[in-house]
């Protein structure tokens, strides 16, 4: 499956969002190294601090199937990723991050999107 | 399904969680008015306010599928519910929320677990 | 300081709230054991899920002033605190919630606010 | 006042955190155009996904004080700041952040922190 492909599944699913306060439309796409692809949509609430962004929604949902840090591939979003779900992507290890900006597509790798980021200690 | 089974279920999927800093596996059954369960479990980030609960994990997981709320019927956890769970669990309107507390199992309403909780305005 | 004093406090800071998203101004009052209060509003972000509640400011603000749970008597809202703030309650150990909910003044405990919250292990 | 005096602020403040479950103490310095200096510390929860990292604390505590989004010169914090974090920092238009990271101390400006950061409609 190509980035392209992965961003049209991501495009597809952002209708199923529930985002009745910000009516902002999120829609992510995950591809497994198995080649599975794991969809995922924006939850907003009331208390606006404790929605759930679409990716890690869509990450989340692949850790209750099975999958663990390091079996992600890559991952497509209808929108630039904000920096807290940035750090979910350095956490879980993907490839490569292709998302919507401004009008374009652009693909980058994890390293580019949260420059010098921090290591926990082993 | 009764509460008791679908916190079987909960108890199940724990071990599914991905808890490296708290070590505090948390599984979650979501019960939805059509007969589907659907589940969750922690996910945390070694940034730790950037972590997902077990509950919007399950919760956000139906509203991908196509969940809305007013769909959920019951849920259960194997651990208390935190504060932010239960405001999710009343902007989704469950009816019954299941779970082990100090040795003990309890049900209870959204009502009970989050009392004096606010309304928008509409 | 009555609660109803600690409560005017909070009414007043709200106007400070950076809230642009929700135009929901919230204000907080916070009284330490040894008499000061501290005070907080919310702060929102374009990523809503990275905001801050008003309770977390006041509180947050107060720790970096150096207190510590447990030198906490009330805090007062000028609305219902979320449950993820009534988790923040409880962690720090207030005696005395007041705040406004559908046109009345409430003050109740934390217990009564989240009841059945879970509790570390030792 | 230096990037390298404020980043002393930062180190020193960080004693004050209340971080018992990560014992990570963070500290932060934020340097408003006006030449005042606030500052923040981390504070954790029980329930993880709940806390307020030290660049929330000391942020959302300098809107209390009246601040608002451009009133920002820099910020120095004793650790790389988090994605989330750096979300912040771009919606309140900082123009330095200082930070050690890996034993160096990093000066960057939030776009090279965040590139390709998402722009909400006006």
């Amino acid at each position: 499956m190509t980035d392209l492909e992965l961003l049209a599944r991501a495009d597809a699913i952002a209708e199923r969002a529930y985002a009745p306060y910000s009516t902002f439309l999120v829609g992510v796409a995950v591809l497994a190294r198995d080649g599975v692809v794991i969809e995922g949509v924006n939850v907003e609430n009331g208390a606006y601090p404790l929605g759930v962004c679409a990716e890690k929604n869509a990450i989340s949902t692949a850790i209750t199937q099975g999958y663990r840090p390091g079996e992600f591939e890559a991952i497509a979003i209808n929108a630039s990723p904000c920096g807290g779900c940035r750090q979910w992507l350095a956490e879980m290890g993907f490839e490569r991050v292709t998302f919507r900006n401004r009008g374009e597509v652009v693909t980058m790798t994890v390293a580019e999107l949260l420059p010098e980021s921090f290591e926990l200690a082993d």
